[in-house]
């Protein structure tokens, strides 16, 4: 794959992000555990085994990726303890943890931290009147906030974001470029919410007047008067919606991590720490419970309820409650299009094949009985 | 569930929207038809059967709702006049009315309003040349209009809107925040369209360029010089996308509902009155007709026709033209992923199971001749 | 269908975009080949064959559209020399070219080609400090722009695109409205992003932590430190997302095609000339081949690889990594509700199913055995 310019240019740059400072492997054990096996050093960023330049820290997550280190440069390695021995090397370091990826993640949390909110509002910020913005909080040019808006500290509003009136923001949180969080809406404190999202549409709801007279055989909007709730620690996706609610509040729980893409429908509850992955639809009303993963591309239908701690496969259609957690995954095996035609030419004759198989089941039978001797003489 | 800082807030302060004024029962009756059956009373608000407020107005969509009225604090009830006897309790007024959903729809509707349009364009948006926005629209600080743009009276333009050039827009139609309507396109009145939608982008045309000579193996965009038509009364959803057409235009008919995150392709045509749930895809020139209710995530391929009052439920990828309305639905069965293990490994080999059930039955028929006395000797 | 107020308007003015001249067909012939049949003649279009004016151009892709010759006014037609006699018509003249399709898109090309930057920053747009931007390229109103950005000859970037700090754009690219491009990220040359794209957020990347102590049962975020980059000549459709990687860079190779809506999660691989339709989800780390045809609102799961030349059906969900180029399709058979239900329900008993075929094999068999006359005596 070559991308031409691109390439070239990314030759001559770094492309993405670069750590603040130099950081100790012992300086990272004091904040974050684990046990230091080897020399004390420096690492100036944390890369994949592939690709990991000798000062850099990488990571190995189980034994199953020990054949990579025997071209890993990196000189400073997280790992599982059962990996130690194997993964020693002269002139490597070693921190030992239970579980790497983790520590990888926190890590990388203290290497490459979000900008700080630089407080104070541009000038070329649109701001709406008797507000509270918390002086230590950042809204960034044309960036547009409605009236009695109240945002706590420490936050940042970038550019291009639009949020109505009446709107709460909580301590710590991130609105990326072009957000739009409607009137009403409430959110948590240490909340990110990526590009493009859409917080507190009106949500999908009408009635048909099909009745007589002037008015009828048309929808009828029916306004959302419910609001959205988004708690504490959650994450919500480039491009995803949220809807509003019709008569209550929208709910998602804390530490809910949503994916891109994805559809909230109004009415709907997510439970605490719920994950749910890109393009997934949530209809109207459905109530998801805690501590969920939901894959990709699942559809889950409204007004049902899924217990918490289910997981759900990605592409499934989830079309009824889930009482039990469990792992529940549906999708029309992949296969190429030539077994997929005459499968599925089957599938759809299922009820004929059937019928085909009770038919032979009854003639053995019939067949069984009039070879069977006569049982009296 | 807690959402902590959210939830904190919300107790503090109401979330959502508010009745702009009170409503007094006889006056809805008098607006919407329906006959009351008890005291006349004030109503501030609607609420749902669950939560409300003894001054809200509720409803009861039909019987088996009834249970809920024991703990319903609600004075005022919407209900079918089948359950008016049941739900009569002292102190509680009634409406009653055939269709106590839609009635409830068109009740919101009034105490509910939109807010009106406060006519005026801000100084911090951007207005192009030639364009005609009647004095009675609102446009929004940071919406950006091109040139030579025509908008009707009463519209609302609402922040970090984009319209190109040539675009016209009917009365009392309101574009939320950060929608996009690109160059020719044409809006219908009374028209919504919700945050983040992009009306008339580039369909996805082009052509494989195989050939010969420096200009061959890569693909030849297709400039798409049709528009998009969108009828009167349509609704268009949250960061949905509405490609313009190749040749002539993609058009949305009069009160056609499209939810949040919808692909409409280039070219496609849509029937009045029609509702697309979230997510759903619609493949390029393909027309679906009039009154047709197109579940959530279903994915509508391309040059295809769907007859008037058609439903496709969610999840379904229709795959050819449907030429008489009805039902059609497809998807995998949701079950535990150990039961679609074992059902998905079946029906990759279904042609080999339908070949085993020939060979029975070719068996069952073989034995029974064998087993058949000689009929003639 | 009647949209009223739209179609109205529509009537009084043109929709979509218009050539910007006269063309002659030898001019055509001269930059484009083909080869002239007929009078040289002057059309002012492009247009389909239904609804094509005399003066506009129009194309016949194969023998199976000649009867639509018949009402088609179109004085001047693009077709293939197979075509040419059954085509021919007094007055009418015939450009003749093996692929009258990419011919079509080539002279669209030059007919309908995109309005040329207008050099310029506009004042209304916010631009960061220490960048370079071409004086040829157009920076419309409320755009922002970050730090140190670069940006080539003749682009342009429309109005509310936001692009974060240290980003690299090449020369001749277009952003559309409300493009998103976060820090860091590089675009390649002639590469065209819809309205509302998402380049750059960060991915869903998260490892549990769910051990002990007070920072426990919680999501971590995993900082997502690489880029996107984007190759030369790739076109990134409206509302579509990109993320950045998380410690390399997400790569969109050069002449890659992605259509609206798609989500393409953090450290994918798109190989060169790749098309991409809508509503499609990529997940994270997936390497998709060059030449590949992804149909709408597939589903591929992370970490596979899908080899190059591959034919991915719509709504088919890839789970698994594709070692041999082909034309890969599975979903559930589009049918009516009711025969699905039948077909599911059999479908959900599938391993009953076959467990029957094989007692009923078993059955056979014995009786077979049992019917033999006794072998040896």
């Amino acid at each position: 794959m070559t991308i031409s310019d691109a390439d070239d240019r990314a030759g001559r740059r770094p492309t993405g992000r670069v750590a603040t400072r130099v950081w100790r492997l012992s300086e990272l054990v004091r904040l974050l555990g684990g046990s230091l096996r080897g020399k004390d050093r420096d690492v100036r960023g944390i890369a994949a085994l592939e690709g990991a330049a000798a000062e850099e820290l990488s990571f190995l997550v189980s034994p199953k990726h020990l054949p990579e280190l025997a071209t890993c440069r990196s000189a400073a390695l997280i790992v599982p303890p059962a990996c130690a021995d194997d993964a020693a090397a002269p002139g490597r370091s070693l921190i030992l943890t239970p579980d790497p990826y983790l520590y990888f993640a926190r890590a990388a949390s203290l290497m490459y931290p979000s900008a700080p909110a630089r407080g104070g509002v541009d000038p070329r910020a649109v701001i709406g009147i008797d507000g509270v913005i918390a002086a230590s909080t950042e809204v960034r040019a044309l960036a547009c906030i409605g009236d009695r808006v109240t945002i706590g500290e420490r936050c940042v509003i970038h550019a291009g974001v639009v949020i109505g009136d009446d709107v709460h923001i909580g301590d710590d949180s991130v609105l990326h470029p072009r957000v739009v969080v409607h009137d009403g809406c409430v959110i948590g404190r240490r909340v990110t919410i990526y590009s493009g999202a859409v917080i507190g549409a009106d949500g999908f709801g009408m009635a048909w007047n099909g009745g007589e007279g002037k008015d009828a055989g048309h929808w009828c909007r029916i306004p959302q008067r419910g609001g959205v709730l988004i708690g504490d620690d959650a994450e919500i996706g480039a491009n995803t919606a949220i809807d509003r609610g019709t008569l209550t509040d929208t709910v998602i729980g804390r530490d809910v991590r949503i994916d891109n893409l994805v559809q909230i429908a109004h009415n709907v509850r997510i439970g605490d720490h719920t994950a749910i992955a890109g393009c997934t639809g949530i209809a109207g009303s459905t109530r998801i419970g805690a501590r969920c993963l939901i894959g990709g591309a699942a559809m889950v239908v409204g007004h049902i309820s899924i217990a918490d701690g289910t997981t759900i496969g990605g592409g499934t259609r989830v079309s009824k409650s889930v009482r039990e957690p469990g792992h529940y995954t549906s999708y029309f095996p992949f296969s190429t299009f030539d077994d997929w035609r005459s499968n599925a030419a089957h599938l759809r004759q299922l009820d004929r094949i059937v019928g085909r198989v009770k038919d032979v089941e009854a003639a053995v039978k019939a067949l069984g009985e009039s070879q069977a001797p006569p049982s009296d003489v």
